[in-house]
């Protein structure tokens, strides 16, 4: 723990001249988490050019002793301010350096202390992007535990059985599969209510040529998976359903297919995009194609049409094209994906070819 | 929903002119579900003194129209900002009202747009305080889902079982009687652990003379409970417990005893901190006295001796002080109350008279 965390604050000093600070205060408590190892949910780190400093208060300070180390364990008594305005005597710095995802309050509060402030945009999440081995064995474990929940469950799927119900027992066997957090409320969407990219488990019962789209998530380690797949169920007339399905599915497959290091983010988008435009469905993609997962289950970066960045080695994000068509209903198909040095792992390993059940 | 909105949405244009905006944009996405009843996790509200809308992207279109009425639904397309610029050039406004608690990224970049922004502190927060009467309902509710499922896992509590198996089963109960979030991970400390007041359980098992702290809630239309017990288990000598049972437990009720509209709640804070002192653990009391509960497990009001504000009719917080000695153990009582016009409610009925197990 100790000699990863020294790399990573390394990394951190390293980008002071650049930005012009001489001290930088994390706020993000998953940038806290991942630095320090600190798992409560209050509490900031203090790093300076020659010290690091966290920081929390009585309700954590047990929790810090056994979850910190390497980290000189500072206590919050009072406000946030009055702790930082101890801080910055004890170290004597003149710029701090802070998150610009930090509210503004805090961003004023701050100010008012006569510092020189400057915002940092994304600089932990930017190194959280690339995973370490230990990360990527807790989000190969948290996949591990999701699929065996969704193969347990699997087989009470079926015509008449209600959304919210399938959704609990996933919930259930994810817990007893050893997941301490559910990453998001599963989602189960059947039939029209499926054309609802985030649609919530309503008491609808499935029924015959219902599209059933379930998208979970396991955690291990603090860490999080996410996964998508759609069942068909049987029915009279179902080759509109098929035709969508396999044009999303051929969409995930050239998605993934496009993953390499050295691409541009936006090319994977294009690669699913293009495919489902080419079949008459670019209405009906309106989301992007993936995102970054981890210590969050939405992290950067993000793989979409609208901004772009390059695609390098152990980043790990999922790769998710959907069609939905308000009314009548919607496919996702969702898969994780490692970057490795000359290819891509996919990282899911339930089958994705078409089950009418 | 929609006369609610209204008043709500009146209450909110009345405080323009106070402010100086002459519209305001509200992204914490608890105060977007309260003024318009979108329970989805991405949209934003725009208020202007004759108009209001609510933006959402693609993914919530169907659901934005199931769950919201009363507002314009504007669709986002592309970025944020290019929303806000569209939503500027239709009303006209020059003096956008921003909340607080926004991320400071979010600020810089809307003002770039060249609108004038004034930050709004705690404006819907403050309205959230004093809850109505459906709101009232489903705190009730989600107290009764959280009651019963701490009552049907009791039985299981003894000497022997792990904190886990105990949390896990309280989280099962909790689904089972309804409640389709549960606010926050179930904490069952036992022993030293009951020492860290934000505990998460481990393996560890029930043993002689340990103090068992339950720290848990229910949820119910989207609104929470919070409440803890702790139980003793039977030892050779549990004087010492005894005697911190005890006094936690007059501190809670002087503490509820105080409880009136019209006075602050400093001074409930200091009727439960005054009685811990007196009995010699003042340094074993380090957090605040209770917090509000509502749509967020935590909210306004804060009932603390590091600010104060006044007490109001319709508030609900919960009430829980807690002694705390490390390496030994710790209790904590929390009980939720409502303010009347005359007296308080206590809203938890769990008994709290130390049951030794």
């Amino acid at each position: 723990m100790s000699a990863r965390n020294c790399s990573l604050i390394g990394k951190i000093r390293s980008s002071f001249r650049r930005t012009g600070i001489d001290g930088l205060i994390i706020t993000d408590m998953t940038n806290v988490r991942y630095l320090s190892g600190f798992s409560g949910t209050s509490g900031f780190l203090f790093i300076t050019r020659g010290k690091n400093f966290f920081v929390t208060d009585f309700r954590y300070r047990e929790q810090a002793e056994q979850e910190v180390s390497g980290w000189k364990v500072f206590p919050e008594k009072g406000t946030r301010i009055h702790a930082i305005k101890r801080l910055v005597r004890i170290t004597d710095i003149r710029t701090l350096g802070f998150e610009s995802s930090a509210a503004y309050s805090f961003y004023r509060s701050v100010s008012r202390t006569g510092l020189t402030l400057i915002p940092v945009e994304g600089l932990v999440e930017k190194m959280r992007e690339q995973k370490k081995l230990h990360e990527i064995s807790a989000i190969r474990e948290a996949i591990r535990r999701a699929e065996t929940a969704f193969l347990e469950v699997k087989p009470h799927i079926k015509h008449g059985v209600r959304e919210l119900t399938i959704a609990m027992r996933i919930e259930e066997r994810l817990k007893k599969n050893g997941c301490k957090k559910i990453p998001f409320e599963v989602i189960v969407a059947s039939g029209p209510n499926s054309a609802m990219p985030h649609a919530r488990p309503t008491g609808r019962k499935l029924q015959e040529g219902d599209f059933v789209l379930i998208d979970w998530g396991g955690e291990a380690d603090g860490y999080f998976s996410d996964m998508t797949r759609t069942l068909l169920l049987k029915g009279s007339d179902i080759r509109k359903q098929k035709k969508i399905y396999t044009t999303v599915l051929e969409a995930n497959k050239k998605a993934l297919s496009a993953v390499a290091a050295g691409i541009q983010t936006k090319q994977i988008d294009n690669a699913a995009r293009d495919h489902i435009k080419k079949n008459g469905y670019g209405d009906f993609f309106g989301h992007g194609t993936g995102h970054g997962v981890g210590l969050q289950v939405h992290e950067a970066p993000r793989i979409t049409w609208t901004t772009s960045s390059t695609v390098r080695e152990k980043m790990v994000f999922t790769v998710e094209p959907g069609i939905y068509l308000p009314g009548f209903g919607g496919v996702r198909i969702e898969d994780m994906v490692e970057v490795g040095d000359k290819k891509a792992f996919v990282l899911t390993s339930l089958p994705k070819t078409l089950e009418i059940i």
